[in-house]
């Protein structure tokens, strides 16, 4: 369900009650919890190692902050060349060794039931937090960044290449059994940017990265006209918003790639008898074939009822096996 | 640039200073006021009436209350088939009169000088505000009654669009020489769900608006997958965000409507140089033809110097004529 660990689960909120969002995530004993929580309480097929994307620039010395109800922050945000030069590539093992922990902890209490997705936020996505220092409507200093200092930029984004690459490299050789690479903001960029400061940077992880045939997941949230090429970077799957079309989008780009989401994850918040339906048309929209990782087009909203979300599952494990045959 | 009276300009704080947005809103002189700013200040060729799309559900009863910092917001959302029911579609010359004295007291002011144009929120759009009741980022209580109460919900849909027919035929009574939809939250739908519950609507007013040959623009934000079937509604020019490829665009619908937009609006956080580098590239992406109403893909953020919103618009004026000719 992306994200799936989360405020919706009482369990979850129990265990975070006790511990903050960081403590949680950096020990390994609470995030294996945290993540086997839905496995168990909703019955989806595989686990997602609990964590956050912005765990990286805090590992290349940004720290970050979690303040309630406000969002992550960094406190000196990255403006000039000389700080993005100054910035070290973390080495996983030392400066995230909490997160291959936690997933080591994850596989020994799984037993093998399902797999466990490990991921990494995209560089454009990371510089956009690390650049605006927290959360922000219009990017307004990563935009003029991009536009009046570019190689500036590009010089973080490559580091952050170079970073994300052996983070999901680590999180591989710790038993990650997929990994996905979130880019949360390549949306807001216009198909030519999108292109220049998001797509290629992960084209570039998905060309060198060790995987070891361990499947790579891509979602880009919004590069709605960039699916085609996004297929051709050699991702194993692409993740989708529920703004496309799943029928439209696998007649472009075919059975190159499997499809993961397109579940608009507010439809969570309907009855169970209207999930059932929605999950129903969406089965219908890809049609045969084993193709379509059925999932939220992005991580599951707050204040969803847990019922809902066990319908949506049950829904899924029930209905799709005919499309399979 | 679309919403372009705004706190940008230090003549419009001025103005904002002495009276809350609602009185400005609503005394005729002030809203002309600052409808004129943006054409003496930056050089735009065209003033957009300063309004609110939100004074449609106020004069429907709902008493829009808009608090500092907060945003807008209804103290009561309407969440029941009971309350649609009762809702009353508002006569524009009595609940809205103040919109027509501003135009009126606009045009007076303007002498000929520009066009002016009105607008008004789409019915989708009004209704996700009225059901929610403030703004917000999933949408929780309209999908559900999208989903769950589908009927309840079109209901509204359908008074909306007789109360937008009328608004906007006031509008252009009162001497608007071109209006606007502006569909904001269009592109938070499937493209099954927009198609039903946001296009269909915005269709049946484009076909029956008695518009005595005044421009119809019709602008749904995030709507990608739909630019096709827009074209075909009857509109003359159809909005377009930064999300897509203005060249494509163009191939995809032909000369059939005039597009508008397609400029980031963050790239105004740019300096004018750069401005203007990416005002010849969206120029040159149109190419040639008088096709293209060049503008904001969104209304211009807070923060904008004035020095960069005036090289922007005469940036356009220099560079566009020989795309012209």
């Amino acid at each position: 369900m992306m994200r799936q660990a989360g405020r919706y689960l009482p369990e979850y909120r129990a265990v975070r009650a006790k511990s903050d969002f960081l403590t949680m995530v950096r020990t390994p004993e609470l995030a294996a919890e945290v993540t086997i929580q839905p496995v168990d309480i909703v019955g989806v097929d595989a686990a997602i190692i609990f964590s956050d994307i912005l765990v990286v620039p805090d590992a290349m010395g940004m720290h970050l902050v979690m303040e309630e109800s406000k969002g992550p922050r960094f406190p000196v945000p990255l403006r000039t060349r000389e700080q993005i030069d100054a910035l070290p590539v973390p080495d996983p093992m030392k400066h995230l060794k909490y997160v291959m922990q936690a997933i080591e902890e994850t596989q020994r209490r799984l037993q093998g039931r399902v797999p466990l997705i490990g991921f990494s936020g995209s560089p454009w996505t990371l510089a956009a937090y690390m650049v605006e220092g927290s959360g922000t409507k219009d990017f307004r200093h990563i935009k003029r960044m991009m536009l009046d200092e570019p190689d500036t930029l590009k010089a973080l984004l490559k580091k952050l290449a170079v970073a994300v690459r052996e983070y999901l490299e680590a999180q591989i050789a710790a038993g990650a059994n997929a990994v996905q690479i979130f880019d949360t903001w390549g949306g807001i960029l216009t198909p030519d940017h999108y292109r220049m400061f998001s797509l290629d940077y992960i084209a570039h992880i998905v060309a060198t990265l060790r995987n070891d045939g361990v499947p790579v997941i891509v979602f880009s949230k919004g590069a709605h006209h960039a699916l085609k090429e996004l297929a051709d970077i050699g991702a194993d799957v692409i993740g989708l918003d529920w703004t496309v079309d799943l029928h439209d989008v696998r007649n472009l780009i075919g059975e190159k790639v499997a499809l993961q989401g397109n579940f608009d994850p507010s439809f969570l918040y309907a009855s169970p008898e209207r999930i059932r339906g929605e999950v129903m048309s969406l089965l219908q929209k890809y049609g045969r074939g084993s193709g379509h990782v059925f999932n939220l087009g992005h991580g599951i909203l707050p204040d969803v009822q847990v019922d809902n979300a066990r319908a949506f599952v049950r829904a899924v494990k029930e209905k799709s096996p005919v499309y399979h045959a």
